[in-house]
């Protein structure tokens, strides 16, 4: 099919994702021996971009991003932490969700967007606490609304201040005619388990619910005078953190990383990212290790934020986020790796025996969540396994991670992916099974038989045991490829994105998952809908004294 | 929040639900013992509104009307079936999908309402081959493209002619900018489990896939050659047949319904819809049995389709896909029910402990449909329990389906409403659980406790026990539901939408809830996206000269 070239290009200034507590303007961290208190302090004359501002805590994506490093510098530089506190820098407010006026004024691929990355962010609260012991313990010193309230839903445990004023609400409905796009409706039923006719009035009424009826219907756990409140946050934050077990008392510096951005390309130290603007295509490499492996977890702990897993999985997730929101025009990336498939093995082997490490651990956690972002993000994701690549284990995943592969097979120029321990559950997806297993819903003894035997396949080997969707020849590997780039690269952008979110996560679904199936779907919609974002929409007219006017007729 | 009324109306003329094998234009059914053939052979120049052909067997809602009233009847009238051969009627052609002109010329809502119905008549399938021992083989004697594979993927086989030209195909992403909406995708990798790849690279083959490679992948189950194709369907039913247990004999009639439209009221024996178009809410109110139930299973079968359950949800069924598409500005339902509360126990008392009954169980299972449909609608459902009203077990689930619930509490005009065992998992939502269970997720054991000792409930007790929303006394209640009522009908209905869905189905998603879930609000983005239905979208554009021009921002 021949189709029209769309002239739109980025207008946008770029938004980078790398940030430092010394550099954080709107989140505080301060440390209390094993409990942390992190406390959001918007300054609201500094959006990220110019044309709104961030009043009463509310957030655009520069907090956010600012929320995302907070909870993984806690993770890997402060192991020590076992409790997080999250509260709100200003008196009587917590946060009052999405900035609306930034919501109101952005294109709807950026609001998706923002929504998907703000969701990943409550989700690594999650995966803090479940998996790194640090659990996370909101005290709401007031107000907290919409998005405020859904970053409170991602904690463990609520404490809600008592002082005849303060509510948790979720007022997007009936104020804005959109959803709760981060997660609180699913959250709400599925997570904390409010009765669903409960949560329905509770999602109508824009004030929302305080005191004795919000911990009556569980939105929050604790409900405390304003008099008591400090005593009580502290008081509950040490018992979390007393049952939580002890990890490590040193961590690990997460240093800046290597990166530069050209036109048309991004170099880190072990990935790169090319851009063909023109084809809307990105070539993303990973390199492989390419140092000696350290010897044992101290010679890991030596290296740090440079150990080759770490380093290049927080170079691979900043490049995602990267493309995600500033490369909007790149439908297709093309997964390549290069190195060693030996030492990307022998690297795995580490990861899989260390696991008990603290901070080996953490690594694994840390490219489960990339590797997740990967899956969730909307381009579509071709792996090519070519002379000179390294899919081995961990980053096999970017092959069973994309939805299709490609492999060629040219005994002049041979190939080898390899299976390793690491693809059999270390990396889950966001509805909690291995992508092997995904793969494989129709066929559930593979994934324990290639697990069974880990070792490489040449490229016949590795398509039949299905490890890989074509291996062509040397004489039609190019075309091919090429042929099916440009194929891909001319469809509807709208139907690849709803195709791969239908197709890449076969099976049950839960909490997680739900979020960007059933819900984030939902609100794609609701954020196209004029009753929304039209000339008469109430997102639109928010704030403005016109009423917003809507067009009844229900789907 | 002050609104603007929209002052759209309905336009298009009214549409019918029900129909009957002798009024069919576009299926036949034969019977040949525990065979039936269900034929497609679709009339093109009848499509349910003028405007577009139906060419290449391809369908409009006219179509799926009939398919829905086939299955339900060969479930009813002919237990003796054990296996419905689905096969087109045409030479060379099963299926073409959807009628792509039907769809171009029809509103976002109408087009979300026709993937809804449809989705809901594949689901019959597969419950009718899951509950009822009437196995579907598709017997694809030709083209099988969209939805026509779509309904394909519903059956418990497919057999696929190899002539060499003959293909499954799923072209909706390349040619039309949109998803395969009929659960295409999800069944694809949730239920055939097709590997995902695999999957990916069918969804973007515009011909599809044909002979062996069609096996090989799992898209078909066999490939026969033209010569032995209807010997191998007839030996392949003959096989599902046997193995399916025999039923009954003789089945039951499934009459016309008594349905009277008026303006503002339909009107059937057991059901009463009032339509308040001003206000935009309609009042459905189910009337509970008025005769002396009969004595036994026989008793039962004697009065066939006039027997109270069958009869009402048959109506309320009828109600509900009429409501759907003929009454789009229609934003709330409000519930009722009206008869005596006994009356209502007692004939669950025959649905529990008749259900080795055939019979019984197809009223059980035709009652389970109709409460799913009402889950699936997307309006909102406040439940009115009132004096007079009869809410207990099977019509308890009315109440229990609905967004909320409302009891008046006044001792002067008693009111109750009661459980019983079929409130424990007679009627399992599309995520397969109970209401009650859905309900109580954050108190799993409270459904046990409710079915351990079905009784009736005061409003008090129903409100300790977590059955009912809000209960109001007789000073306050006629305000609060008003105010509620006229508030919910305020907000955008968009909104509303996302919000029920999300809310409604508390608890891990499966195949079905995933269509529904996931694939359709995806399928409803889309659905309003310019690269579908814009000037120059696909969907707009196809079978015209103009080629689409998509804008090629991802979200």
């Amino acid at each position: 099919m021949e189709v029209g070239v769309s002239t739109e290009t980025r207008q946008s200034p770029m938004i980078f994702f790398e940030t430092a507590p010394d550099r954080y303007r709107h989140w505080k961290l301060a440390y209390d021996g094993p409990i942390a208190h992190l406390t959001m302090r918007v300054q609201e004359d500094q959006p990220l971009r110019p044309g709104y501002e961030l009043k009463l805590n509310s957030y655009d994506l520069g907090v956010d991003i600012e929320l995302q490093d907070a909870i993984q510098r806690l993770r890997f530089e402060h192991p020590e932490v076992r409790c997080v506190i999250v509260s709100g820098g200003y008196d009587k407010v917590f946060c009052a969700g999405a900035n609306i006026h930034m919501l109101g004024s952005s294109t709807h691929g950026f609001k998706v967007n923002f929504c998907k990355f703000t969701n990943e962010t409550r989700l690594s609260i999650e995966d803090a606490s479940a998996n790194s012991g640090q659990r996370y313990l909101a005290a709401l010193n007031g107000t907290c609304a919409g998005g405020g309230y859904e970053l409170a839903l991602a904690c463990d445990e609520i404490i809600l201040i008592d002082d005849g004023n303060s509510a948790v609400s979720l007022p997007e409905t009936p104020l804005l005619a959109v959803l709760p796009g981060t997660g609180g409706l699913t959250r709400l039923v599925d997570k904390r388990k409010v009765r669903r006719d409960l949560a329905d009035v509770f999602c109508t009424v824009a004030e929302g619910l305080r005191g004795k009826r919000a911990k009556q219907w569980g939105l929050v756990d604790e409900v405390v005078p304003r008099s008591r409140f400090e005593e009580a946050v502290k008081s509950r934050a040490q018992e979390l953190a007393a049952a939580s077990e002890v990890r490590a008392t040193r961590g690990v510096e997460l240093t800046p990383l290597n990166k530069r951005v050209e036109d048309d390309r991004i170099e880190y130290s072990h990935v790169t990212v090319e851009l063909d603007r023109e084809q809307r295509c990105a070539t993303l490499t990973v390199r492989g290790p390419q140092d000696t492996p350290p010897a044992d977890a101290d010679g890991i702990r030596a290296l740090g934020a440079a150990w080759w897993p770490l380093a290049a999985f927080r170079e691979l997730d900043d490049a995602l986020c990267h493309l995600r929101i500033n490369e909007d025009t790149i439908g297709l990336i093309q997964l390549k790796t290069a190195g060693e498939l030996d030492r990307v093995v022998a690297v795995d082997r580490m990861l899989e025996t260390l696991a008990d490490d603290w901070f080996v651990n953490e690594v694994r956690l840390q490219i489960a969540r990339t590797l997740r972002r990967l899956d969730l993000t909307a381009r579509s994701l071709f792996a090519l396994i070519e002379p000179g690549s390294c899919f081995g284990g961990t980053l096999l995943e970017l092959a069973l991670a994309a939805d299709r592969s490609y492999m060629l097979d040219d005994p002049e120029r041979p190939v080898e992916i390899a299976v390793t321990a690491m693809n059999g559950g270390a990396y889950l997806m966001s509805h909690a099974v291995s992508r092997l297993h995904a793969r494989f819903l129709g066929d559930p003894e593979r994934p324990g038989q290639l697990l069974g035997d880990p070792r490489s396949y040449g490229p016949q080997d590795a398509l039949d045991a299905g490890l890989v969707t074509i291996v062509a020849d040397d004489i039609d590997y190019e075309d091919e490829v090429r042929i099916a780039i440009e194929e891909r690269c001319s469809l509807s952008p709208d139907a690849l994105t709803g195709m791969e979110a239908s197709l890449r996560f076969p099976g049950a679904e839960n909490c997680d998952s739900k979020i960007f199936g059933r819900l984030t779907a939902w609100q794609n919609w609701i954020f196209q809908r004029p009753n929304a974002v039209g000339e008469h929409g109430a997102l639109t007219l928010y704030g403005k004294p016109q009423r917003p006017r809507f067009d009844y007729r229900r789907t």
